[in-house]
């Protein structure tokens, strides 16, 4: 593996760039007035090792003797995508994380954060002081959104250009170990969301240098990232080393793995494969599990079986096909992909298998999709209500909570919390946060402000149609603004009671043995016939818990056939101090027989242990 | 599964074709005036099932009222690929090979056939008399290049553009039939090599009816074949209807499938994978084994391994590492992909492995590639010392027999033919026939035509540079006609020396259980340090083999070790019988000691068994 620029202590600087087909590369200081030439070794590599660097030191490298770009794997951009790259001193941090231990993937509480929409300052150093909340609540994981460098201070964060550099607005390289290094001292674990399928269109000069990208295959986003065809050894190198130098220098504990569909590669080892084997053996050299978790929206398992029988041996994936059966099913919506979902039947196999979509025909795909997860462990699928993605994409960027009523809002944290699946949470949606999560961008190219805010027009259309009104100005500042989340609604009304709800499910979720174990065969499902109505046991040794869920919007009667113990309530989202119309359901089960559930909520039953 | 036209006996007859965006579909008959309209059915399905249509009938498909096109599905095109297509009665035809077994593939010794220069005829009718000669030779499985109809009469066959139409020059369906049948009445097998990863330019109507093509991935032949985007169920439909076609109505034993790297399909049973379910299904249907064996430049054992090790199930694969290692060993050429190749080590690897490049660096690709085939069955590699692309990709389309030495040649038949992989002779090779095979087309298209050679012109660029001739011109009948084969060599001279080899040699390998036997586990294989000796031993049972290879253009010497049972010498090639300077070699070799062998000379040994 070739490293790129290191500092290595007491001025010394090793620069390291890939330009296979270039003749002449220099190193351009910006306080000063000639460039230092670089050696060109083999497989196109320059090269130069210096002293007198002082970190902080700004650079560009010089292409030809022509033009002034910065680093690709630059570790900082203080002015941004097109200014001067810096070096860094990584080793400069006091860490206060030594000796932790990970959260493993099976007991992972995961939220999703985006660090400019997350507080008003939209910093890494603002999300700090709401970190004892978060525990408070029981997360125990967060989902960084990409925090690469992108173009100006608005972004997701899928517009990313230089992989290695933090996003100077957000804090720059010291802000996210401050941030990291205050999660682990909370026991908290820290995913980084990394984009390895395109890099933004802004800022992006690395095709100037080496070929990093391939026309062979196209990606929504344009040229896709050559992985397979010639070069692309140093690609990979680009990105694998990228994955290692956040474990190293960050401390990060997993990556997500965005859009991984969009990686094109046909080659023996793919991509995915060689970088799921470094970053194995990375962690086994020190002894602490690192986790891979993709993005995909192939539902396919070859994702994450073992290496050995044929899979990339990534740890584990989202599941977008459990969102999507629980939206459509408590929405009604019917548009785009929801219309391959909506039935009960479809949350039920959720619920059982990971994929819904399992080599059957899709009607949006408009052909037949995904393959078997049965033989999957639970713990390698990522369940959500709601995520960036399903409320941003939305042309008015909605979430869960404007669109459904306050009892669907609760009886869908019960499904997502009582699931045999690693949950996730969106930043929010513990309190039922109104504010859209809107698409916004702030790159400083005209052209492409205004392809951004058509793309976004064109995408939307079909609504459109339907008298809906316009999308909302991705560049305008206000949508950003708009977007922000309002932390302090947690405390009133009805979002306290929410996040009271979400705080006591999860603490559930963590102590009754039979919620905690992900075991696939300790689960049995099944729907009342011709209702929507989901009855679902799990267990655990002597742990035994029911869980009965009504999606219909009346009071529903189900059968409660047993044998053995009495089984006594644990909760009903219909209770009062939910704020719900009261429950219907007695305190202990005894006998066989029908009850009644209120609309739109969910009840927890434990078998009770008569000794 | 959806089929297309079939003719049912009695002048019925059934219409399909697949068109999801045409709003009108009609069936003209070239004899009729008026054009009858089809029905359209779910999923774009137009159908039409039709009495009094008697077996020949011509007809297009009219599109919206406005085209006539030939049917993408058509049975034969008697005129070409502009023309009609024609009705075809596949129960007329009178099989004569019942209850016949096919040749399992272990045993099997193919010989690679192109129609239209096996002949001065060039049809299917004129191969039949030759089939004895084959036998006599050993071979006992033909595999016939494309068939599939093209433009013109002049084709490798790799621009066919009707995938279920055999050729009109080379005698159609009837003639493709009485040819099959011939091989099975002289129990040889067929496999046919079919081309699924494009379709040739002319004559291309496809996409006017349906999304077969995709923009989404490039092959080297334009637009790929859509097997994973939307609609892809149906041209999935096409091809795996297609397979089981040539099984069904053509008795075909199985499938070469040409260049699957060029088939891109990131889905989650990609196109592969479910051809391979679906040809099981129907072999164990019809209890007869079918296979599938792959082209591919990926090196990727994937294709080849078990669905349940998420593979994709494939039979076997052609192992062009062993053709690259072997030519390039006894050329010394250096260009191209031959720069990856050229030591011994090279030729031992692929002796032992398969696979040389099991993700070593390629000097050629640029990149990493292959990964390794060591615990894949050794009848899963197809090896030869020469094809229709190793000769015919070359601008002279030279074939080995004139570039190496008489000698040579009968090194190399040793080498392919006791190597513990299944052998494919390319038609000629058997006495050493030097006539060239050119690339040749006969398109009608003038822009086409003059692409074609401009094409051939660019690729060779490089030689051209180098003081070479220009290539021949691809469309020049002269060059058509200088590739046939010169059949009435095989009885003079050297080239009857030659098959009197190959003929012997197959006969060894058939009948000494130690070379027949393809198990990994009982080969040794050493090559003598600093000099170009390859020492090979292979056992079964009682049987056990020592063969040693010189590819040294001098005498060299090497050591015999060995314990337990003297040995028996079988062959030298270097022996007078085959026209060499006469061996050097003990006929019986009973106490270590060093030996001299001839240059690129092979001698067998046989361990002789005391009684």
């Amino acid at each position: 593996m070739i490293p790129y620029i290191q500092y290595l202590g007491d001025n010394r600087c090793e620069f390291t760039v890939w330009a296979p087909f270039l003749n002449n590369l220099a190193i351009q200081f910006i306080d000063q007035d000639n460039a230092i030439h670089m050696e060109k070794k083999s497989h196109g590599i320059f090269f130069k090792s210096l002293e007198n660097i002082s970190p902080d030191t700004l650079y560009y490298y010089r292409l030809n003797d022509q033009y002034n770009r910065p680093d690709p794997a630059s570790n900082f951009q203080p002015h941004g995508v097109h200014g001067p790259s810096q070096v860094i001193d990584h080793t400069s941090f006091v860490w206060q994380d030594k000796n932790r231990e990970g959260i493993p993937l099976a007991k992972m509480i995961m939220y999703e954060l985006h660090t400019g929409t997350f507080t008003q300052k939209g910093n890494f150093d603002a999300v700090i002081p709401r970190l004892d909340a978060l525990c408070d609540l029981g997360v125990n994981t967060l989902n960084i959104m990409p925090v690469a460098q992108f173009p100006g201070e608005r972004n997701w964060g899928y517009d990313g250009v230089y992989p290695y550099a933090v996003q100077n607005s957000y804090g720059g390289p010291d802000g996210l170990k401050r941030l990291i290094n205050a999660c682990h001292q909370k026991k908290m674990s820290v995913i980084l969301d990394v984009v390895y399928n395109h890099l933004g269109p802004e800022g992006n000069y690395l095709a100037q240098f080496a070929p990093y990208f391939t026309n062979k295959y196209k990606t929504p986003w344009g040229d896709a990232i050559n992985f397979d065809n010639a070069h692309s050894d140093m690609v990979r190198n680009f990105f694998i080393q990228n994955a290692l130098y956040w474990f190293k220098f960050y401390h990060i504990d997993g990556l997500r793995l965005d859009a991984v569909h969009a990686i094109f590669d046909m080659s023996a080892k793919p991509f995915l494969q060689e970088l799921s084997e470094k970053v194995e053996d990375y962690s086994k050299k020190k002894k602490r599990k690192i986790y891979l978790i993709a993005e995909s929206d192939l539902n396919d398992v070859r994702l994450i079986r073992p290496k050995k029988t044929g899979g990339f041996g990534l740890d584990a994936q989202w599941c977008d096909d459990f969102h999507h059966s629980l939206h459509a099913l408590v929405t009604g919506e019917k548009t785009g992909y929801y219309q391959d979902f909506g039935k009960l039947e479809h949350l039920k196999k959720a619920f059982k298998e990971g994929f819904v979509y399992s080599w059957q025909y899709s009607n949006f795909r408009k052909k037949h999709h995904g393959n078997s997860s049965i033989n999957r462990p639970n713990e390698q699928f990522i369940v959500f209500s709601q995520n960036h993605d399903q409320t941003g994409n939305r042309m008015l960027g909605e979430r869960i909570s404007t669109l459904v009523s306050f009892e669907a809002l609760k009886l869908i944290a019960g499904v997502v919390l009582f699931s045999p699946y690693i949950p996730l949470l969106f930043m929010g949606e513990e309190y039922g946060e109104e504010t859209p999560f809107y698409y916004f961008v702030h790159h400083s190219d005209n052209d492409l402000i205004k392809a951004v805010r058509n793309g976004r027009i064109a995408e939307f259309k079909d609504l459109q149609w339907q008298g809906a009104p316009t999308p909302p100005d991705p560049y305008d500042k206000e949508n950003f603004m708009k977007s922000k989340i309002r932390w302090e609604k947690r405390e009133n009304d009805h979002h306290k009671i929410l996040l009271n709800l979400y705080t006591c499910l999860i603490q559930l979720r963590k102590t009754i043995p039979a919620i905690a174990n992900l075991k696939k065969n300790n689960l049995k499902i099944h729907n009342e016939k011709m209702n929507l109505v989901l009855k679902l046991e799990r267990w655990c040794q002597n742990s035994h818990i029911f869980c009965v869920m009504n999606f219909h919007k009346e009071d529903q009667s189900f059968q409660m056939n047993f044998s053995g113990n009495p089984w006594g309530k644990i909760l009903d989202s219909s209770d009062r101090i939910w704020d719900g119309p009261g429950s219907s359901l007695p305190q202990r089960i005894n006998q066989t027989e029908r009850l009644i559930i209120r609309p739109l909520s969910f009840s927890l039953y434990k078998k009770e242990i008569l000794s």
